[in-house]
């Protein structure tokens, strides 16, 4: 296993994320593919793919995606996962080492679309991506109670507003979806956006106004579809929200828990003291990662069919 | 088993709570003894204490209190239950069905102060006989690590801010503590006060601002001890709180889980959709209310020493 210094990860991941922002903002002395190409390989250094799970790619009507397979998988079970990178930047290769891991844990096949990013797709090209995704998983035959979504920070926002957008097609819900660090809300108004605000230095109000213009287009940041905390969340199925409590996304997060409370959802909000963004990342090297995510995968299992 | 007719208990609630209110504000024809007699009575008839546990009065330094003991304890483990009435009823042995079922799942003893209620001793009367209960338990020989802290509605708000008061005193707190459908705040300020007022007939606001009149006394209703919503709560152990999506207290419940947030606890929200008032009552005639008692053991087992 890679040792990971954590305050130093955190350190490295707002360095890499701040070149990629600034890249696509068309400021910065990398190319955006340059950029990007660091935080991949920044990230696969971190957390390599664990033994046991084959990753094959996918072609889901016509959205490209990764299957994770673990040597174990209960029959017919599914996880989508949304990846993060502030709609701007991740990828299904640089993620490995989190779907793996969710892959050997929850025995479930791991589909992980590599959603268009921004500025070239702007909103809401992610979502509408990760709505094909999903419907291509069902009409490979996926029964949507045997499927959990799954995603962190802009993939937690994810994990809500593309159930809303599934919703809103018609299309039948999964049993559950687990939003990590959510970054619920591009007008960025919870308190902890100012009052922890470089506490974790992964992530800051600044970095994320950045990110959110880039990728919003000419949208509102009040989209609902970019905004979950605005979206009519009505039918959804439960929600776990995790949320660490240095992040600057955490009032939002718990407006989230509260606007889906508000519409009748089943939602569990968890706040881990001290964690920084997405510290489920860090599975293996902290012992609160390693209970987020077996808090995750057991809420994941309380809500599919029995294996 | 007692079979219950859920709509008729939370109207039949209502009518029994409503009596009391009454009473305890100088109005309405029954005696406040007769109310609460009649109240007890009501919870007596609807959950009676389940077989295998033994019920024990307890003078604990003064404070008058039940101990509930399970044939099969684990030795040193310690559930605090604080029970609900608006502070203004309620008593062991009206909780037995309750304090019984978390004995035995939790293999526990359960220690359930009497605390003296209002109008005969107002704020902070039941928050002091609380501490004191905790304080000759720990006299007692129990070790903080192996105490878990729970309670309902008025008693919700108090597994939060007992251990406040705790703290202030220089207690050693306790290995969690869990808040059912919480009374938080008693400014009754919370969105849904008034978006769900009349959805679970059992508890209103009208009915509920008239209870906090006779509760607080002189004390301003935003009195941190009162209103754990307005508490300085770092330092408490892990808080989960549960609440039930169809209560006027839900807001001002995912205001306590922010709050407790916010001052670094690590706090998990369980919202469950169309839930009325302290629904655990109903463990074994409605499957949400097994599940709510299931969680609550799995957490306090969670952050107790294995047994």
């Amino acid at each position: 296993m890679v040792t990971i210094d954590v305050p130093a990860f955190y350190r490295d991941w707002a360095a890499r994320s701040g070149d990629v922002i600034d890249a696509a903002a068309g400021r910065g002395p990398d190319s955006l593919d340059d950029a990007r190409l660091a935080y991949r390989r920044f990230f696969q250094d971190c957390f390599p793919a664990p033994d046991g799970v084959t990753f094959t790619p996918v072609d889901a009507d016509g959205v490209a995606a990764e299957s994770a397979v673990p040597a174990a998988a209960v029959p017919g079970r599914h996880l989508v996962y949304l990846h993060g990178g502030a709609y701007l930047v991740g990828d299904p290769r640089g993620y490995r080492g989190l779907t793996g891991e969710l892959a050997r844990r929850l025995r479930a096949r791991v589909l992980v679309p590599d959603y268009r990013p921004a500025p070239e797709a702007v909103f809401p090209a992610a979502v509408d991506d990760a709505v094909t995704a999903y419907r291509w998983l069902l009409e490979q035959g996926a029964a949507p109670e045997n499927v959990v979504f799954a995603g962190d920070s802009a993939g937690g926002a994810m994990a809500v507003s593309v159930l809303v957008a599934a919703r809103d097609q018609g299309l039948p819900l999964p049993a559950a979806s687990i939003a990590v660090s959510p970054w619920a809300n591009l007008e960025h108004t919870g308190a902890t956006m100012f009052t922890l605000d470089g506490v974790d230095p992964s992530v800051s109000r600044a970095g994320l106004r950045r990110a959110a213009d880039v990728f919003l287009g000419s949208a509102p940041p009040s989209s609902p579809l970019a905004s979950p905390v605005f979206a009519d969340t009505r039918g959804l199925p439960p929600v776990l929200i995790q949320v660490g409590g240095h992040e600057v996304m955490l009032s939002d997060a718990v407006r989230l828990a509260a606007k889906l409370a508000e519409d009748a959802v089943a939602v569990r909000l968890d706040v881990a003291p001290g964690m920084g963004h997405v510290w489920h990342l860090l599975a293996g090297h902290l012992p609160a990662a390693d209970r987020a995510v077996a808090d995750a995968v057991a809420f994941a299992e309380a809500h599919l069919p029995a294996a």
